[in-house]
């Protein structure tokens, strides 16, 4: 058996995310359908972390093991199988020991938000449209607070994994926010993110930028250390994973 | 009674096209629909022209008569009422005899299509990928054969509208190709646009320029002034109605 990494994009709207689900289609799935196919046997697929349900990724990685594969061939052979709106980018063999989880150095995230009064209709699956005036210098002053080593548990909701805890510190290598005509867009790079933390922190800045909540309220967020604190999540739609880094 | 013209941009993915279709929303119907809502009369909506069902605009433009309506107000509210895939970009107050249809000067439609290897999925339902090499040159020469004043028969459908014939001469003030990466944008403007005519016309220029027509044969497609003739159209997800001048 060989080892084999591949990049993936997705547009997450009809998907129950990466992760299989019962009753519902996940990208994990429908991949290692389109390599059952191919290869003809059973083939796990580790993705580098899941994406929930309607989030989109413009770079996953994940890994599989297969016989003898011929990558540029594999490659057309399950985007032919795959829908079109989940493409394979890259397909190559990797050393036995990869991992798209384990060897997980950092990710990069890139929440859209529409700001201007109406939001394309080519955009509307893929951006939230904030229809309220936002104080861009105080989403930046915000954002800021997020950087470095936290314990995010105020901004983590609780995954259904089974496992019994999970260490909820992680560093925020930095946070970008990059504007464009009619729309923001909020670059989250750290070396990892607990289950919702990305829509959870966006969802807390839009609040502060639209005067909902007081910027000095975050420090007691922080200390709460209780989900129930923080504003609700923005919604899935907005959110790409961008960028794995090993 | 005052009138007023309305543009608008849609995703034509879900829909039966502009036009009212039993059996299937179109994109008028669900605007008459937001207008029923708005004003509490029914109203006739009248577009510039029909597109086909899957055909996008990114600016459309109809009219209707209404009662006094607060332009900024009333662009909200119908963005309220219609799904996030048909928007109101702008409405405004005009002279009673401004027509949306009988009043268009020239129209331009952008075809997309997508050449790299791989389409991302946030594009697919946007533009037609070609899996196969394009000669450019060839492609843009070909395209030169169709600017002018041409009977267009062998490149118009029938269209179903009872009308008994339609003069088929048209003329096409210009076809523009721009290349982005990975990507070609045919631009077509002219005064006016037969039956499924950019489509066709499309179709024809990829068979030329992916090697499967010669170039040599669109003299003698012209004078067959025959539909049956022609290459089959290309898809109609690729197609956007652009702009529309008065």
């Amino acid at each position: 058996m060989k080892r084999y990494k591949i990049e993936i994009a997705y547009d997450g709207t009809d998907f129950s995310g990466w992760q299989m689900q019962p009753n519902a289609p996940s990208i994990q799935e429908m991949i290692e359908q389109a390599l059952y196919f191919l290869t003809g046997s059973e083939t796990h697929v580790s993705g580098s972390g899941r994406t929930d349900a309607g989030v989109h990724a413009s770079c996953q990685v994940a890994h599989f093991d297969a016989l003898d594969l011929d990558p540029d061939e594999a490659l057309l052979a399950l985007n032919e199988t795959l829908p079109p709106t989940i493409r394979i980018l890259s397909l190559e063999q990797v050393y036995d020991d990869f991992h798209a989880r384990f060897g997980t150095k950092s990710k990069t995230y890139i929440y859209n938000l529409h700001t201007a009064p109406v939001c394309p209709p080519f955009q509307c699956a893929y951006t939230h449209h904030i229809r309220y005036p936002l104080d861009i210098d105080l989403l930046e002053r915000a954002a800021m607070r997020f950087v470095g080593t936290h314990d995010f548990t105020t901004f983590a909701n609780q995954a259904n994994t089974g496992s019994a805890s999970i260490n909820p510190v992680r560093t925020i290598y930095s946070i970008d926010i990059t504007k464009e005509e009619g729309a923001l867009k909020i670059h989250f790079h750290g070396n990892g993110f607990l289950y919702k933390m990305v829509r959870n922190i966006t969802g807390t800045l839009i609040q502060i930028a639209t005067g909902k909540l007081p910027i000095e309220s975050l420090d007691t967020l922080f200390e709460a250390r209780d989900r129930r604190e923080a504003p609700i999540a923005a919604p899935a739609k907005g959110l790409f994973l961008h960028k794995v880094e090993y």
